[in-house]
């Protein structure tokens, strides 16, 4: 159930050359909201983020999102953003926002211009207008708008008891190939947008949803491409009626955003183009934190290690070589790796565990490794999928 | 043709599963050689490669190199590093060779131990002892039996008209899987020997190498996953009776070894795991050389970028979203794309190019990319392969 004073809402306009494919979609404050947003640090951005960047760094309050599916909109230059800027006056025009007050996002193919006259895109604005609201169908064709090669749609929703009331956070994401966010404030194409009807300034909102991002986003891995359009954007329009929070209820609404931003992503890794299983990597007892990341992100981006996992073969050689060379100093004679519950390999020697067990427990669709280091006492959680025939199927024909 | 004074050879000796697969390879310098190599910076080295950067720190003079296929002989603790010292002293023994003065390495399954017994290994050095030679047929023996998931023989030689006389070197590489080399001196699963009857010390030719490996094994990817057992060593001889090289012939040499290592690293690429095509990424007119390359090997470690090349499909987006993440400041506005030799992108905006000429050019079984950044006056190349089908099918279902 979306936050109060939410309405939202998708439709077809024809951004995207797919037939009948919904690809305009709109998240609407009834009053102006905090906003905050991470993006994409790849050099390359795409004009929506290099609108939203300088939009949010001006701050103020944000009325809407309006995001398109079918045309990142990236590599475009002058003539992308100036795109972009109309996508956002066209919505700010229909509905009476202020000049500024709308952010943007695109995910599709690279270095096309958006194929829309302005006058259409208006016309379609107008159109959804009067098609957003409150409702689940509401919900599904939001994020069915910004869908590409995803299978099926991300959203999900948490509410939090607060001392003078209720809070809710909604949230939703899309993405399924170039998928290795990596993502800085104001300064993922991963898109997910999060609304909710707390009170809570822009900069609060801003440090938490990077410290979240760090915690669920950035550890997503499909196929190691970080886009030029990775975003993720919330929008805080403080209509719970609960006024500001009490730092203990702030602490609960930041755990409740954590929860919802890992559910998100992890459910980004579960559908990658192509998976056939979910795998969550966990890095155990590293001296730091970056350590236990790295650690995790190389395992994940290992395409041996993916391909040896979709053929459920508990080939724990490839999950150490890939940590060997992940640029952290650590014993190898030290190193424990379970795969699929199954402990492979002790104090950096084979196991003689059971092939048969191993396989069994790799045929399921969720994977859980653990490599530990026995070096500290931090950890990490990284989330991935497998690499099947049908990622170099959907990856070797995208975009003809 | 191999150089004066070595002889090499290969034979079936069991250590490799695959029935009647050829596992045990031996090059043999008739008088203690010069020696250099270069091994995985892996923090998880195999066990002959901890052999053999100690016995390379130590100096001296080497008198051959012993490798095996099938075991890696990797992450299998102190038994491990026994069994690479017995592949060692087997032949120290059978040849009567110093203590300390063979070579070794292997490749195959990570985590297993050599299922050989002391007593059938000094056998089989014995029997291969009697069949190395001089011969194209011991050429192609030696090669046959390292590699693993080859598919075709990848050797190499080159002659240098010095002042004195001829020098030849002779070279040969294994390696289609778990391909991104990255090492370093004393201190790839590719192999690579490289036998020279030059007269040179093994210090300068440890420089040498590992000038040439930089330009060379260290510009080539097939998936981003450095070994644990990356290993390029050669020996140098002397017995092409050209003495010692004035500086203009060192030149030469350095020349040949250079030509040389970039065949055999080339070929790597060419035969990379499931690979349909052959990728040159060159990267122009950079600040340093190092953006270069990290620009280069980002693009060729992209599976999205490969699958694309794959379809046949010129998607330098793609190209330009690896570049972005890379690393490396660049103005995204300034740079031209080249695929198949179709200009594709330039000064950051997307052509207007005929797809169809681009996918004619991308069926053919090289393809160039060309990336300028127009940042600086740097240039470098960067080697890799296509991802396809059966990259999946090979290593879904490699160990088992």
């Amino acid at each position: 159930m979306l936050p109060k004073g939410f309405k939202i809402g998708g439709m077809r306009s024809g951004l995207s050359k797919k037939e009948g494919k919904k690809d305009l979609a709109l998240f609407v404050s009834e009053s102006p909201a905090s906003a905050a947003g991470v993006f994409t640090k790849s050099i390359v951005k795409a004009a929506p983020v290099l609108i939203d960047i300088e939009r949010l760094k001006k701050g103020g309050k944000f009325s809407a999102i309006v995001a398109n599916s079918g045309c990142a909109n990236a590599c475009t230059g002058d003539k992308g953003k100036k795109d972009a800027e109309n996508m956002c006056s066209a919505v700010e025009k229909s509905f009476n926002f202020e000049i500024g007050s709308v952010l943007c996002a695109s995910t599709g193919v690279i270095g096309q211009y958006l194929n829309i006259l302005q006058d259409d895109l208006k016309k379609s604005i107008d159109l959804l207008k009067g098609n957003i609201g409150t409702f689940s169908k509401n919900e599904v064709e939001a994020v069915l708008a910004i869908m590409t090669t995803d299978t099926f749609i991300k959203k999900s929703d948490i509410e939090v008891e607060v001392k003078s009331g209720k809070i809710k956070i909604w949230g939703c994401v899309k993405g399924a190939g170039m998928i290795h966010p990596n993502m800085q404030g104001p300064h993922a194409t991963m898109l997910s947008f999060i609304l909710t009807d707390a009170e809570i300034e822009s900069k609060t909102l801003q440090k938490i949803l990077e410290n979240s991002a760090d915690e669920s986003f950035h550890c997503v891995s499909i196929d190691g491409d970080t886009s030029t359009n990775d975003t993720v954007i919330v929008l805080a329009n403080g209509q719970s009626g609960t006024g500001k929070l009490s730092e203990a209820d702030l602490e609960k609404f930041i755990k409740a955003v954590d929860e919802l931003t890992l559910e998100l992503a992890k459910s980004v890794a579960k559908d990658g183009e192509g998976a056939t299983k979910f795998i969550e990597i966990e890095v155990k007892n590293t001296k730091t934190k970056e350590d236990a990341k790295l650690i995790g992100s190389t395992i994940a981006t290992s395409p041996l290690f993916k391909t040896a996992i979709f053929g459920a073969d508990a080939n724990w050689g490839r999950a150490i070589a890939a940590a060997g060379r992940a640029g952290v100093e650590f014993d190898p004679d030290k190193v424990d790796i379970y795969i699929g519950g199954v402990h492979t390999f002790k104090n950096g020697i084979a196991l003689n565990f059971s092939e048969e067990e191993a396989k069994q427990s790799l045929l399921k669709k969720e994977v859980k490794v653990v490599v530990d280091l026995k070096a500290g006492k931090e950890n990490s959680k990284y989330y991935t999928c497998d690499f099947s025939y049908d990622y170099v199927k959907i990856n070797g024909d995208y975009r003809t």
